[in-house]
């Protein structure tokens, strides 16, 4: 089974043991590292909505599995019962989080299986749609694997990598993406330093990358993003490597807000910028930067933490979810298939030929 | 007397009435706004200690009218009594906070005009103390209006300003250094909006700058400190308005962690960046930005806010309170002299041999 993590000191988001599913509630990180079994439809429905189980690639394999839970029940029917009820915990599940596409991806597959399946009876019909959400998990940590040991040759000893954001461990079900040459460098024994901007306003590098690096017994230190310049000057930084959200087809990417800063930044000094790119990242049909939509999300999240204001109350606030990246601040895109240098262009697009993105 | 804003709509920090301290509790900010009269030395010394009472021009002047509070009780008594007693209220306040020169500074003021005067007896001595720290606290405002002039002709209608940190009338007990020609340009008429950087980790961008702003009715907007870079991209920002804490002969300046990303950011979008810089500021003594040395603040500040913890326990951290800018990245320094362009080198020491710092 692919439930186990390839990396034993790694917290395992997902796992899947004798036909019941365990979630990380990522909510209560880093104060309590919480697994729990779930067990119902609007539970998993629950979950993914109030962000328990995020991280693009961790959505769609829990998606999966959150079906098979939602479908337990209907084995003791006839066929038609539980194509009847796939079709109805499908939907509710695709309705938790609207803009995620690797929700509707992976419950598009087990659909797909169903459709295709000629299975004796529910029961069999059942155990098809858990193979593929395995096989969904294991391809998922087989793409982390991939990045890890594409960008392994990034991680020099006693070198210096920054990171933004999380691209963690905790975003999927294996090394993660942008921490995938991180946890492998380290199990090869090689000594390294690793900066996690707290990445403002909702902290994903204070409380999900800070911890898991710091889990798996890495050399992570804590900054706020407006540190991160101040790191370079020094010379504590070699590489900079960042996830992404989606790579446009001119190699122009979206990224957690902040990233823009620290590219630029590493260009004023020679700094090399890396993205770790699952090749369903790749948005070809997306021409650059200019065409991504940046969410805008709510004040809230700038004037509070935790429950309390931090700043004047009806303060007029800004609160873009990413930026965007030109493509010539790039130094290249760490995918499952090999690092993509200059031009982007022709060359993202030479890979997305050989094979196709995932969605 | 000088203890009226110069700006009705403007927060006060420090008045002196009818022989009498009160200051504003920055520390209650945004949340209230609270006028407390000191009237004993160890208040003041509390009030500095505790950073009730901030900025390094408003430290001076605070310290100015502390150590007359401290000697009212003295007027009763004999002139020698009050010279003794002058001595040993000075050396107290001077701990309050070992490192900042303008305490010091406001100090010495007075402790000059104490020897060098014929007074008659206790009462008329203490009543020229008095006299040097109304005069202090004027010269203070007179830098402020004077940076406000200089530097009012960068803000254009309908621009855009970013500053970060707390540069502010919070941080003086006039228009502030930074922010000294936002509020003449608004006095003017003139309409533009300006980007106050949340500034982690102590948040005085957040707390303190779009707090004054909005009181004195300003187009402010809060973002993160890691949206900056964003705001430019998108063309919003026209000018960078920073303070700074110590100039070095060459240009190259301190100041709060995170000034050195955006000044880089600026460069990357060919947006002026200016520093408010009064002419105490500038340390000639100083050769380059390698001879200054950066506070490095304890770890609760970046793991904690509010009492609460938004990182793993036992995280590595770094918190430098400051880092450096290289002269290169500055269009122009604002002084009350007037504003100084490149060569810096010449043009600083131009200045300084003009008249001199005011340390």
């Amino acid at each position: 089974m692919a439930s186990q993590s390839p990396f034993p000191t790694l917290p395992a988001t997902i796992a899947w043991r004798e036909d019941a599913l365990y979630l990380l509630d990522q909510t209560r990180l880093p104060q309590e590292s919480v697994v729990e079994r779930v067990t119902t439809v609007e539970e998993v429905w629950r979950w993914i909505h109030e962000l328990r189980v995020r991280g693009a690639p961790a959505i769609g394999v829990a998606a999966a599995y959150g079906l098979c839970v939602a479908m337990q029940p209907a084995r003791q029917g006839t066929l038609g019962e539980f194509h009847a009820a796939l079709k109805q915990h499908a939907a509710y599940l695709d309705s938790a989080r609207p803009t995620a596409v690797n929700l509707s991806w992976g419950l598009k597959r087990l659909m797909r299986v169903a459709q295709r399946a000629d299975a004796a009876d529910a029961k069999a019909l059942y155990e098809l749609l858990v193979a593929e959400a395995v096989q969904i998990h294991e391809e998922d940590q087989a793409i982390c694997a991939g990045i890890g040991e594409h960008g392994l040759s990034l991680i020099k000893p006693g070198c210096g990598v920054l990171t933004h954001c999380n691209a963690g461990a905790l975003a999927t079900t294996g090394l993660g993406t942008a921490t995938a040459p991180l946890y492998m460098a380290h199990q090869k024994g090689i000594a390294f330093r690793v900066f996690a901007d707290e990445t403002r306003p909702l902290l994903q590098g204070a409380r999900l990358t800070a911890y898991e690096l710091q889990q798996a017994g890495l050399d992570v230190t804590l900054i706020t993003d407006s540190m991160a310049a101040s790191m370079m000057a020094q010379g504590l930084v070699n590489v900079v490597i960042v996830g992404t959200d989606r790579v446009a087809a001119n190699g122009d990417f979206a990224n957690k807000i902040g990233t823009l800063s620290v590219a630029i930044a590493a260009r004023y000094y020679n700094i090399p910028f890396y993205v770790a790119c699952p090749s369903s990242t790749l948005d070809l049909q997306t021409a650059s930067g200019a065409d991504i939509v940046i969410e805008e999300r709510r004040d809230h999240e700038v004037t509070h933490l935790g429950g309390r204001g931090i700043a004047p109350p009806a303060i007029r606030v800004r609160n873009p979810a990413f930026d965007v990246t030109p493509h010539d601040l790039v130094t290249g895109f760490i995918t499952e298939r090999g690092v993509v240098e200059q031009p982007f262009e022709k060359n993202l697009a030479a890979l997305f030929a050989a094979g196709g993105g995932a969605s």
